[in-house]
């Protein structure tokens, strides 16, 4: 039974101009995307060599050499070529264009002649194609050429590679679907079924709406195609068979069964953000509710406050309700962009500040946490904890680097950081038949449509270190039109004036965590939100056991840590004093506010291990500077969830 | 330069009357022993196959078939001869040793002509003795078969296994040594050194000490015998060389140069005590202060609680300082037991209660905690901290099992806790030639002489669960000498008396850690201790990150544990109050003290994950069990370091 959504379209003319967000982007484009090009190209003189270009030329039949790398590395360029797109469209610059079209020329020489796109099996084993679905990747990599053609196609009008990824796309329509004599198998890395409803949205073929929904539709059917595929292949080909449930690969249930957030967290996330696009386009409301109910138990029981996802190492993904070990976190930066890809999804297709919220919190923390302030070191783990020493001599924190990394030889996370943040002022605002939606907070400037005319919206903010922001309209004439501005759920005092003049009934203007104002505007309409931005000590569940009797330091969306540049080694000695005076001042190194307060440091009473004599305690300052921020000095130790007097 | 040290004598002939140790050596000798021999000829319903006797008969030739089971399962074979002997010296029994002496017939039978002893290779690969010291385990079961050798022959008197393994020593003095020609090779687990000492002190075969001696000595030299080892063998015959380090075998320095313990945890308190043997037998002052430095770096940073060591499964050993996490701990039952082993070599050369104290606390923790209350189920590996769901959900607690098992592939722990609990009367006294020191309190009675004279001491206690102690001496006339009776670290108010008369000067009758009586003494002389026993709050070094705002509960020597059996799930949402009553009584089902006092438990404000709003407290009645008990009722959740109201 579908029914039409009252479904809201991104506004994608948006302009960051200033603040930490503008900030990001232009480090991407200035330095993470030049220094991704040449870690493509193996010229890096430190981190783990990448060969993906090569590989390219090696399947074009260009050079000759062995395929290097993940059997995925070719998503590698894809992703970069998709960030590219997205900085072009904002920020022309013919040089890095031409760079892409050559890129583009040696993918399309990389095709096979009936469409076939994957370097890894066109060098080492074309002859078994199609064959290890769930492992090897194939259809993963092609879901993200896929996303490149569509942002490239976007950004710049050329589509060759759009032509080349329909090829592609034809391609795997004549292996896999509904149809008799094809295969009815589905991607183990779940990505195409996203990248298909991109690519449908843009050519409105339904046969790519299909394919996606059949990928959908078809994951975790009995008898399962994994299991099945790989005794087809026997055990010598399938040596790492087993080593994970189905749930992996979120194949232990169809979708429509699934109501807990299981297995690999970056498949997940792909998955669930299809199975909301596909929602949106069919209008199925069965499909909503599951992306709905699932959405609930990870944000519920199953994320760190960073926006992190993956609890543990093996298998990179979920564990089980309340598992949420700071240290051993897995919460890859590519699963909290891919949080953040599913959240804007039901976003759009229900307005709620609770999709809103906790996409500002992954952005915020564990995603902008994924790069140096430099942008040319990275974290793929984002632990709550480090204490490098530990890293070292734990063999289960083996998965986690105390400082960021130069390049890694599975390189998902970079690319990803890459294209989210060159494309970050699509996600500030939608547009629907009410008028517009102010999802997030940027100094940024919009253009919509309302009422027939086009309306300029001009935010301007410190956000996230200040909480006041100014919306001012631009129009001829006037517009009867809703402007919904969304009320963060971790702010607890809102002052709201709409020229100058204080709204007094907030509740009444609110709905689903967004305020409603609905008039007739008129240019120099100007809306001011103040949104009180204390310094506030949160709490977990107290299920969550590492965080039990603990705090954790958060200004606006903005989770703090202590760093041992600042308040020396063992962090688990600190103690937050009872009623702290905050004081937020900028942390000269790092231009940021940080946060300081009164606390003490715990001192054995003697050298013995244990003693019925309590610590003896120092008053000293505490001093936490934002989470996303840490590793940007000298490495040490890293403390979220802190210890807290009173708190116990 | 040696130095004669004042070494004292473990009193032998004691017995063990009443109380908790008389009763678990009881469970060893009617259940466990019996138990274990239907594990090592496979005849239990449940648990994993052994096939210990089988390897036997066929390295004999007289059966055929394949070697089974780990490498060195002849020691699990050789350790359960040792409880024997140990349970025939006190408790005679026929058809028992009938069995063991069919036993020792078998393994005569299964050592080859040379004197070389050992089914793996004998079966399996006959070619390459000794070839792979560090990880084939040779030396070690040579050891093992040692130490039951002599245990059997002081039991019985029959000389057949000890004759057995003079052969065998024979054999591998001709193979190793300092000699040219000879290998330089040490045992990759350390045991034959000590069991060597041990055989000296029955042959008084200087060989055997000088065997030993080279054993110790060589370890750790450059260039590394392991390494030449694995070299000479090739990568083909060394698949899993390099997975560790040689730190792991205690071989990354010379045992003289060592200043912290490194490495799997069992192997090192093996060696180290065979250090602490040598340093008694040699009177070398060094290797006695490298001995007490390295007992000193385990217990002051290195050590659980319930004197558990190893505090990860990679490599089932130590990491760094204050690295002692609850839920992952290994914690290996064998290692407290080796513990115990090395600080009783330690008080034997240095009578102090700070080695008296950390047995003490092993065994009345880490060590019994590794079987059930019947004797039928063990821990291998014992947490401080366990979630039946977490260590199911999560990889880096597979090792962690919830419940304790039936038997093991790697079945090293049970037998070694028959052969320590059967032979436990041995450590509570010592004789020097300045008197009798009693070490541990045990409801118990031992003989020794005394100026000439022979001295009976009777114990009568009913300790750990009460801290009243009375000695009463009998001898014909009077005697001079000394009574050390030891004051426990853990007791912060003690009360003596002297045939009636409270001992006020009580600081100046005490020397280490040892209360020191010295007069003549006449029968119907009684010494009265009272050691106050209140529930104690234990603090852990602030630096022990995974205790930190935690206390633990200890009565006398018993660390005590919350079970969910008792309070509920979620052990950490409970929060013992600010200034609790506690009342102590017996636990029904389980017959030993358990401690209850008001607290809280912690609940959720809302659904929310992270909130601004504290946790709701509800007042509860928290209940601790001894840490020991623990897993007797039902299975479930076990958390030893609670939290605490302002403890912050």
């Amino acid at each position: 039974m579908a029914v039409k959504l009252d479904v809201l379209l991104p506004c994608k003319n948006t302009v960051l101009k200033g603040g930490l967000l503008a900030d990001r982007a232009a480090v991407v484009r200035e330095k993470m995307i030049p220094y991704q090009w040449k870690a493509l190209n193996d010229l890096l003189p430190d981190g783990e060599p990448s060969h993906a270009i090569e590989n390219l030329r090696i399947a074009a039949g260009e050079k000759t050499g062995e395929f290097k790398g993940m059997v995925f590395q070719d998503s590698d360029v894809a992703k970069w070529l998709e960030a590219v797109a997205y900085s072009l469209a904002t920020h022309p610059d013919p040089q890095l264009e031409a760079t892409a079209d050559e890129v583009i020329d040696l993918v399309a020489r990389a095709q096979q002649p009936d469409g076939y796109l994957n370097s890894y099996y066109t060098i080492v084993d074309p002859e078994n194609r199609w064959t290890n679905l769930a492992e090897n990747h194939e259809l993963y990599c092609a879901g993200h050429f896929i996303e490149a053609a569509v942002a490239y196609y976007e950004a710049t009008g050329k589509d060759k590679l759009l032509q080349v990824v329909c090829k592609l796309v034809e391609h795997i329509d004549s292996i896999f679907g509904p149809e008799e004599g094809k295969k009815k198998g589905y991607p183990g890395h779940e990505e195409i079924e996203l990248a298909l409803i991109r690519l449908y949205r843009v050519t409105r073929d339904e046969r790519h709406l299909r394919l996606a929904q059949f990928f959908v539709e078809e994951r975790g059917k009995q008898p399962n195609y994994f299991e099945e595929e790989a005794r087809a292949r026997g055990p010598q080909r399938s040596p790492n068979w087993g080593l994970f449930g189905l749930d992996y690969n979120q194949a232990h249930l169809q979708v429509r069964e699934q109501t807990t957030v299981e297995g690999h967290a970056v498949r997940a996330m792909y998955l669930f953000s299809a199975v909301a696009d596909l929602a949106q386009e069919t209008g199925d409301p069965q499909l909503l509710q599951v992306s709905k109910t699932l959405w609930d138990n990870m944000v519920s029981r199953r994320m760190y406050i960073t926006g992190g996802i993956g609890s543990q190492a093996h298998g990179e993904g979920f564990t089980i309700d309340y598992d949420l070990p700071s240290s051993r976190a897995y919460a890859e930066t590519c699963a909290a962009i891919g949080l953040f890809f599913w959240g804007h999804r039901l976003l759009q297709l229900e307005p709620d500040n609770r999709y809103a919220d906790e996409m500002e919190r992954a952005l915020y923390n564990g995603i902008l946490s994924g790069m140096s302030w430099e942008g040319d070191r990275f974290f793929y783990v984002n632990p709550l904890e480090v204490d490098p020493a530990v890293c070292r001599a734990r063999h289960d924190h083996r998965h986690v680097k105390a400082t960021r990394q130069g390049w890694f030889a599975c390189a998902c996370c970079p690319p990803n950081l890459a294209r989210l943040l060159t494309s970050l002022h699509h996600y500030i605002y939608s547009c629907g038949p009410q008028g517009l939606f102010v999802h997030f907070f940027a100094d940024s400037a919009v253009e919509f449509p309302a009422a027939g005319k086009k309306v300029g919206l001009r935010q301007t903010t410190d956000y996230p270190w200040d909480g006041r922001v100014q919306l001012d309209l631009d129009l001829e004439g006037e517009a009867p039109f809703s402007l919904h501005v969304r009320l963060p759920g971790w702010c607890r005092q809102v002052e709201v004036k709409v020229n100058g003049e204080v709204l007094s009934d907030l509740a009444g203007h609110t709905h689903r965590g967004y305020l409603v104002l609905t008039r007739t505007w008129r240019a120099g309409d100007r809306v001011e939100l103040d949104l009180a931005m204390p310094v506030e000590k949160v709490y977990a569940h107290p299920k969550v056991r590492e965080a039990a009797g603990r705090i954790a330091l958060q200004r606006g969306p903005v989770i703090y840590c202590l760093e041992e540049v600042d308040n020396g080694p063992d962090l688990h000695s600190l103690l937050l004093a009872r009623e702290p005076r905050f004081q937020v001042a900028r942390e000269p190194e790092l231009g940021v506010p940080a946060i300081s307060a009164q606390g003490f440091r715990l001192e054995a009473a003697g050298s013995q291990l244990y003693t019925t004599e309590k610590p003896r305690r120092t008053a000293v300052t505490i001093k936490a500077i934002p989470y996303f921020a840490w590793d940007n000095r000298r490495p040490g130790a890293m403390l979220v969830w802190m210890r807290a007097e009173g708190e116990g």
